[in-house]
């Protein structure tokens, strides 16, 4: 193993493969699928037996090259486009040498890949230049502590609206760091709904106002913006799973933090979108790497920050530029949530979405079966189809298909004919 | 680029190919490089231009896939191997339909990686089970905050060994959540030193001894450890940079942590290796994430963790494994330093090492020229010849070739060749 780790130029061994392999995997803009046809087929394509000498006891031979569409809300489905781009270039990036994975995050290379990153993702939320964008760490639960942290003295009010777990989680964190309020929770209705903002018992003194624009495990989504009461406040947001889906009018926001693992890239990149007179007001005691200040002075790298999830933001910030933008990527997903929605909606009964229309998620779907004795049946019988990933959260039950972006038409089409068929079967 | 994506079955388009590049990449055991020249070659393999429609402008046709030697104290050069293993399934995992990108977290794929990791990572250090192992997120500069919040109160003393810019940041950071004390500093002799471990004049009540294992920046490196007094306190070490590269007597320690993108991943992943007693008493205002507690109640998947770096640590620690464990991996490292440091102190002043002799990292080899004004032709003859960021750390200047794990004798070899031929061309 040691032998071709030596060599700086064990690419000798592959240059005609590694061009067979770029040409078929690179090519795309070219291809035309046939029609596909709804009803659930099994193709099985298991690659020819090589005789490859693995890393590991791997059964290299029976490893199918078969992709799952997969509705998991988070980490979820990326670009195949972008998966096969990324694969190309693993071993060595366009010419430096190396692996993304390896560079020196303050050489030229990597930083021509944040900032093409950072100016893509500006492009496509046309980000106003008075806001800072950072590449950080820790999930949105790390800005659940942040957003007072930053925001805030110990002492100050600040407002929540919980519609569901994750602006609840918010809430529990910010009572460490501020004096927070629930001024609407969704609890009682089992969180299916967003509040009338005109009913709001706004604290007139809050800092700021918090909200989760969509809520990923109860399917609530705003489709407009409350307004902070005091002047002096800023509206800030949890956009974690609903993140680059539609087009965003960012001046509204003081701030706007997501994970990246729903719609823009892998776990391990939380992405903060602060106006930039916000940054520079931590409390004392916020720890160096919650402090927007440091990230903002040093454009994401005051320490390593997570390369390769940069880097994969970045692909998939291009795939959305190509695909048009922001308007363009709304438009496919408010043709796939109408698929499925509507596929509920029609059922009489034996699918069920217990959310208000006027908010229900682009992005998760929650829905039950009128029968839930036959949810593990449904499950099964979808996984059988290479449909992945569709039972709900374990706090909620029931089901749950996230069509985040790249959740493809096809995929929401092939879902609904198996939930057609299957209701067929058991109604 | 829509029509591929749509389509889970696109891997039609590739089979033979994908086992083509398989057969060719996944083969490593059977071949034997011939002997390679110490004199600098300079050999270019250009892929044939392809007819490749790209996904952006990018000159498909100059990508050159040339390994270079990469010098770089982190992110640093990955195995080769490793990377070829992740390389070939970067689009579908073993079977599973979908990247190790895509994975729920929660999902029997992802828990079958983070559990194989935890457990390789176990058999290396042979870690004991009353300790606890967590992949977090953050960088070794989260843990500077987590470690006081986690082991002390705010009006606790602890004390600190100041052996370069690293242990420096740890202690400040500190000041925020404890009372620390530098109890020795190296910053008069410029970071080239380790005390004598009798010497120290310890805190009888503080409630832990830290310490920088390797100062990544100084290339100063710990060969034993101290002892904390207070026989209720424990010894803490910040190993980034020279985690794994031998074998470490966890017991000694109540905390070990390290940021995986030095020797054992991407940037992005933190390890955490703690004593279980010491978890469970954070101070009330730890952000949750900083909590070890919530990290080992929920196995680090108490929210979503860095799936991806995760996975590639994993395959670094198979490789780790079938090198023979850490006892081989360090007597490569022991002839890859002697190699170098011979060159050094060998060259009659030309190269200068500052550090002193006992405690010369292994891992980052900082040394000067006799003459500064060369120093800038060194580097760029250097790239020349495919070895890159041989640049010290800005702080204090000169050269830093770093050597972690993954860096082959060869490529050492190869720069001890360049720096006596670029000394007799310039002494």
């Amino acid at each position: 193993m040691s032998s071709i780790s030596t060599s700086p130029h064990s690419h000798l061994l592959l240059p005609q493969n590694q061009n067979h392999f770029l040409s078929e995997s690179g090519t795309h803009a070219s291809f035309t699928p046939s029609p596909r046809p709804f009803r659930p087929i099994s193709i099985k394509c298991t690659s020819t037996p090589a005789q490859v000498q693995t890393h590991d006891p791997l059964p290299a031979q029976t490893r199918a090259q078969e992709r799952v569409f997969n509705f998991a809300a988070g980490p979820a489905t990326l670009p195949e486009t972008v998966l096969r781009r990324a694969q190309s270039e693993l071993h060595v990036w366009r010419g430096s040498g190396m692996s993304v994975m390896e560079m020196s995050h303050r050489g030229k290379e990597f930083k021509s890949i944040i900032e093409k990153a950072e100016s893509d993702l500006r492009t496509l939320l046309q980000i106003p230049s008075e806001y800072s964008v950072l590449f950080l760490q820790g999930g949105a639960t790390t800005q659940f502590a942040a957003v007072p942290l930053n925001l805030c003295s110990p002492a100050d009010a600040v407002d929540y609206i919980i519609t569901g777990s994750w602006s609840d989680k918010a809430f529990k964190e910010a009572q460490k760091f501020s004096k927070p309020t629930i001024i609407w929770s969704g609890k009682p209705e089992k969180y299916t709904k967003v509040p009338s903002f005109e009913a709001l018992q706004q604290n007139p003194d809050a800092k700021y106002l918090h909200i989760c624009a969509n809520e990923t495990i109860h399917g609530v989504e705003y489709k407009n913006y409350p307004t902070p009461k005091n002047p002096n406040a800023v509206l800030v947001a949890d956009m974690s799973s609903n993140f680059c889906s539609k087009p965003v009018d960012v001046s509204k926001f003081g701030v706007i933090y997501a994970g990246a693992q729903k719609n823009v890239g892998p776990s391990g990149v939380t992405i903060v979108i602060i106006r930039n007179d916000l940054i520079g007001h931590a409390q004392e005691s916020t720890p160096i790497m919650l402090d927007y200040k440091i990230h903002a002075e040093n454009n994401s790298l005051y320490n390593t920050p997570p390369c390769y999830g940069i880097y994969m933001c970045g692909l998939v910030f291009e795939d959305l530029l190509e695909q048009g933008g922001l308007g363009e990527v709304e438009k496919k997903n408010v043709k796939k949530a109408e698929v499925l929605y509507n596929t509920i909606d029609g059922s009489n009964g034996f699918y069920k979405c217990p959310v208000e229309k006027s908010v229900r998620s682009l992005m998760n779907v929650p829905f039950t079966l009128e029968k839930p004795e036959l949810e593990g049946e449904f499950i099964k019988e979808a996984a059988k189809e290479n449909m992945v990933q569709l039972k709900g959260h374990r706090s909620v039950g029931g089901m749950r298909a996230s069509i985040y972006n790249a959740m493809p038409l096809a995929g929401v089409q092939k879902l609904v004919a198996f939930m057609k068929d299957f209701q067929a079967r058991h109604a």
